[in-house]
């Protein structure tokens, strides 16, 4: 086995990075911490979000993105709303309702954000005791939803891993090598744990493997300059920044074993909609014999959706091509294509990865049905 | 035939294009204008050269870019040089020789700068003529250079015209349709004329064809968001800019029929070097049946060197990438990848387009070798 103690990692390495958002301070001064990922990579900042408005102001400004992460904040938030309205006098349930319905406005196509709030609603629903007491049965549910993610997150981290040694991905040698390329950020900044698509990474570290990782910066937002190649270094993961056009060159040269990227959402049928640029990457790799995965969490399925064509994609604006740094680098006026998104067909995908295990050849609408059911390999 | 001449155009659409190197002014107050690409797509400003110095540092600054457009400034800067030392007391030979020296030093490895400047020292050897006639006969050769790149690119597009024509490219309609994609800036910026990749732009324009064109904005550098666009638009053709990442979806959405580039070498067997990116588009280009052309002129041809393996790759700095527009994007001291090209084997190409033909199906070193002897389809 390639569990190698010697040169093994703690979660201790990565623990600033799991609290980009955390519950922090004392009874009665309580409040949610948030990185402000909108400052990354130049500065580490954080937000303390003391009012349900500073929550709402941090997920509408992107402040914490990400699906999972947003499900969270928001979770959070509610109990803030709660707390706040039992110390102006009013009643606990009021406030989280009111929170609630203010929230869900923050980022209106926002699925885990609406789920989360859900949750927390129900709670207080449910919640036959004094309406003092509310507001910490309200944090419990927050931390489990918290919590939950983020073992998700380590249960896709360890199904994922033992894929890639499945598949013969991982180098012999003395540390065993993985060498992954990834597109975006679906890593721990977009979730409570350890990310999706990073989560292999961090825990192949752990158990003792040189994992070198190749990340896409990802035009047009640049979200993996920005937020993987800064979490990977943070959390002890040797990451290469390339430009998106450099991928293919970098599997033709052997730099790269596996593909491994999040999703935004999956069809019944296991075709992907991701990041734009996720299907050129499937395409290269299957030219170079190289397998595809995608891992997310499996209410990133969408089992109402039958395939990929009836996703779907968002155009989005010129400017984040021609002005994306503030700077214009292309002439006024220009026309431009800005899918946000792209498609990768389920034939083209080697596995999707999720906390409940994984489905792989083939990739169809029964074997997906096995996933939800618990029947995955 | 798809020639319609009512919608037909004619170059002087893109008269403004092809003066971006032009020798202007009257007898004794003569100077090389030159358009300062640093400063395109923001504003289109020309330089006056009339010293050697101007010339040298509008090569020097990329302020003239592209290996024809670069030797043919160069050809010019030598006429300067021979006609400021007549005027200075002393011999035309003297200064032209001087000035073919230092220009060489401007771009050390623009190999068709040296060309140039050899063509032009060879004309004042031969010259036997009076001295202070001389400026005039290297003006005339520097015009010979010019208009040979010019004769060129316009072969170029005639050839790649007719081929796409015959791989079934232009889709029928009235007008006609051809749709292309490009990488990087193998245009009219680049040359003295109306490009090599670009040229069939223009040409099927002034046909008729209904022309449009996706340009990536070509990460790092983004040549095809500041150049490509810009004189594609200027030139009265259709063009939409996609970051690299989305080429791929954008093939498989049917909106690109071909995929044109242009090369910085190309070995005896075809293998192609290109500006970085080109190798993924190869692909993609296979992957979904679409013609992937390569345009040059037949001096990107290096018969000495057999194969790609053989095209050393440079590596640029990683600020190119980090902080590409002098924002920084990713974390500070961030290792890259950055290949300034990759090498896309002859395999993937389904042509290579030249001055004096076509060489396709098969590209071998025999094929090859027949495209130098005027052989070639």
């Amino acid at each position: 086995m390639w569990v190698i103690a010697c040169a093994a990692m703690t979660t201790a390495n990565y623990s600033k990075l799991l609290s980009h958002i955390e519950w922090v301070g004392d009874a009665g001064t309580e409040y949610l911490k948030l990185l402000d990922q909108t400052q990354l990579p130049l500065a580490t900042s954080y937000l303390e979000c003391t009012t349900t408005e500073h929550v709402w102001e941090a997920i509408r400004r992107l402040s914490v993105r990400g699906a999972p992460a947003i499900g969270i904040a928001a979770a959070y938030g509610c109990v803030i709303g709660a707390m706040t309205a039992l110390r102006a006098g009013q009643t606990a349930r009021s406030g989280l309702d009111e929170a609630g319905t203010y929230l869900a406005t923050s980022r209106p196509t926002a699925v885990n954000l609406f789920w989360a709030i859900k949750q927390m609603k129900r709670t207080g629903e449910g919640f036959s005791g004094e309406d003092a007491s509310l507001p910490g049965h309200l944090l419990d549910e927050a931390r489990r939803i918290h919590n939950e993610d983020r073992a998700a997150c380590r249960a896709i981290g360890d199904h994922g891993l033992d894929l890639l040694e499945s598949l013969g991905v991982i180098e012999e040698g003395s540390p065993p090598t993985l060498r992954l390329l990834t597109h975006c950020n679906a890593g721990a900044l977009a979730t409570g744990g350890i990310g999706t698509a990073t989560a292999p990474m961090y825990m192949g570290r752990e158990r003792g493997l040189d994992v070198r990782v190749y990340a896409d910066e990802t035009r047009p937002l640049m979200q993996g300059a920005r937020l993987t190649a800064y979490e990977l270094s943070e959390g002890g993961v040797d990451v290469t920044l390339l430009t998106d056009s450099m991928a293919g060159w970098a599997m033709r040269n052997g730099l790269v074993r596996a593909v491994i990227t999040g999703a935004d959402r999956i069809a019944a049928n296991g075709d992907t909609a991701n990041k734009v640029g996720t299907y050129s990457l499937a395409v290269l790799a299957k030219h170079h014999g190289i397998p595809f995965l995608v891992a997310a969490p499996l209410s990133t399925i969408d089992f109402d959706t039958l395939d990929g064509s009836a996703i779907p994609i968002e155009q989005r604006e010129a400017a984040e091509i021609t002005e994306g740094f503030g700077v214009r680098t292309a002439p006024l006026n220009q026309q431009v294509y800005s899918p946000a998104f792209d498609v990768t067909p389920a034939e083209l995908i080697t596995a999707i990865v999720t906390e409940h295990g994984v489905v792989r050849d083939p990739i169809t609408c029964h074997t997906m049905k096995s996933v939800r059911q618990g029947r995955a390999r």
